[in-house]
């Protein structure tokens, strides 16, 4: 069954608000943008299929917020700023109650972070979800994964954990109390993009990169692109309140090594930049903790407050040892 | 169930060809691309889902080709320069032969028309396939829907109602030689975006679209953002060879009227430019027909040989009427 074109008009109702800095948006074959003088452009495509990337019956509130929230940050994580963005929804049937929350959702994570939606498709089949976003990077200024050094520190932002500590309650792998899910379920379901960090680290960070699969695993995107190893200090992990609970918790190494979601900016700088990097967290009242260093011998290493190297085969990063 | 990481591995091994045209290309958080100086940026999502947009056991390379292909016939409506796609790949299984056939298709029509692929996603899930394409355009020579104005000549490229044909005959619905389908179905499995018109057509052209929706439906896209109406003459309408052998079929007007996927443009132009149009048929060896006039009066009439109007309720048009 395809959707009648009533449907269609229906649908799109919900996502024709005017593209503002758009020179022509919904309705034409093309959306016509028009970027700035000599600008770069970034460009991300993520999708988030049901009950793979969040339950079928999640909040579609939150769910238009996070689709988006996750795109911006691949560009926090370039340093770009966000300018557009393109929405391809397919949707099982039409409810109208569903597609008025994800719209306002989507809609408020857009005009916190500036970006305009000026286009996409809807289709029918199973529920998922396709964001392609644009953002925009003067030249030679844009964070890559591949200029780690050896020597360089590296950072994290905020705290880690938390989304996945949240999952694993929302999954029953772990008791948490009501608040203490409440808060950390906020964590999972509208992440903050951490888009003034990334563009205060332009000209600062040697690299960057944003945990979405987990920091193992993305700190060693960082170190196989730029061909480089490091060692993390594991008592040095920014962890937040509730977190601090869980340290015995078998499930705890998982989530703060390998969790997920948590769409924090992890990335490396010259330990020169320290103390300018101190003044940015005063400045964007964000944390960022210097976790470990870049070293020249290719290699993760993760020790502990004795100086021991940890097990870490299990928490993701194996697959990108090699 | 999600993917194993080594079989994500397999699956971006076909998609990791390096990207010609741009800054970076895969395996960052974003690409990053330049666009030339001062040019406008031409945006477009599609998403094709299987068994609602085409067969789940279509012939991967032909979809391959396909799916980049819708997506540059949206380009030539505008009248702009392939650049760059991005490509969200849901897949429900990974099988290596498919994904190779489907990137072969794909890159096949990536490099016929210039475009980079430079980035994407791929994800668990019912077969579908999203892609954003990017092209660009000089200020104010993008070809739109809303210009079109009494007086015009409304024009379309190639033939009409070949694919619909093609479906039809797939579907069971008619019967076709095998030589005659085989002709038929390479229109509807590997269109030609007609992007050499698209750029021909800029200054010259006061509207256009693409035919992806059937020539009612989409000149009614033209009509009703421009305000204006047309009158369309029947016997002036475009067949291919086969076609004309299918006039009396109960399904003809079906086809020629309201068939999807000829990914043929639909312009308009003053009269003056008749001459010129002329010229660049000849120079693209590609046929144009003047099939009809814009009238300030809103609303769709065709008529038949004798003059008299058509009864179009059927057509798909209808909706579109409002």
């Amino acid at each position: 069954m395809r959707f009648m074109p009533s449907e269609f008009d229906l649908i799109q109702r919900h996502f024709s608000r005017t593209a503002q800095n758009a020179v022509l948006g919904v309705g034409d074959d093309c959306a016509l943008l028009q970027p700035g003088t000599g600008m770069q452009l970034a460009v991300s495509t993520d999708t988030l299929v049901a009950d793979v990337h969040f339950f079928a019956d999640a909040d579609p509130q939150k769910l238009g917020w996070k689709c988006l929230a996750v795109n911006l940050s691949d560009l926090a994580a370039m340093g770009a700023t966000p300018r557009w963005a393109t929405l391809a929804l397919t949707l099982p049937e039409v409810d109208d109650d569903w597609l008025a929350a994800f719209a306002s959702g989507l809609y408020d994570c857009a005009n916190q972070f500036g970006v305009s939606l000026v286009g996409g498709d809807t289709t029918h089949g199973a529920l998922s979800l396709t964001l392609t976003i644009i953002g925009e990077v003067p030249p030679n200024q844009a964070l890559r994964r591949d200029g780690a050094r050896p020597g360089d520190e590296i950072w994290v932002s905020g705290t880690l954990g938390d989304a996945a500590l949240a999952l694993a309650a929302l999954q029953g792998r772990v008791n948490l109390t009501d608040a203490d899910l409440a808060t950390l379920a906020a964590r999972l379901h509208t992440p903050a993009p951490r888009i003034e960090l990334g563009l205060a680290l332009r000209g600062l960070a040697s690299s960057a990169i944003d945990v979405s699969d987990g920091l193992l695993a993305d700190l060693g995107h960082i170190l196989s692109r730029s061909g480089v190893g490091a060692v993390v200090e594991y008592a040095h992990l920014p962890l937040g309140e509730i977190l601090h609970d869980y340290t015995a918790h078998p499930a705890f190494d998982d989530c703060v090594l390998s969790g997920g979601d948590d769409y924090e900016l992890c990335f490396t700088a010259p330990a020169a930049q320290h103390q300018a990097l101190d003044q940015i967290a005063a400045r964007l009242n964000l944390r960022l903790t210097a976790i470990g260093s870049i070293l020249a011998e290719p290699g993760l290493i993760v020790r502990d407050a004795q100086g021991q190297p940890l097990d870490i085969r299990r928490t993701g990063y194996d697959h990108f040892a090699a």
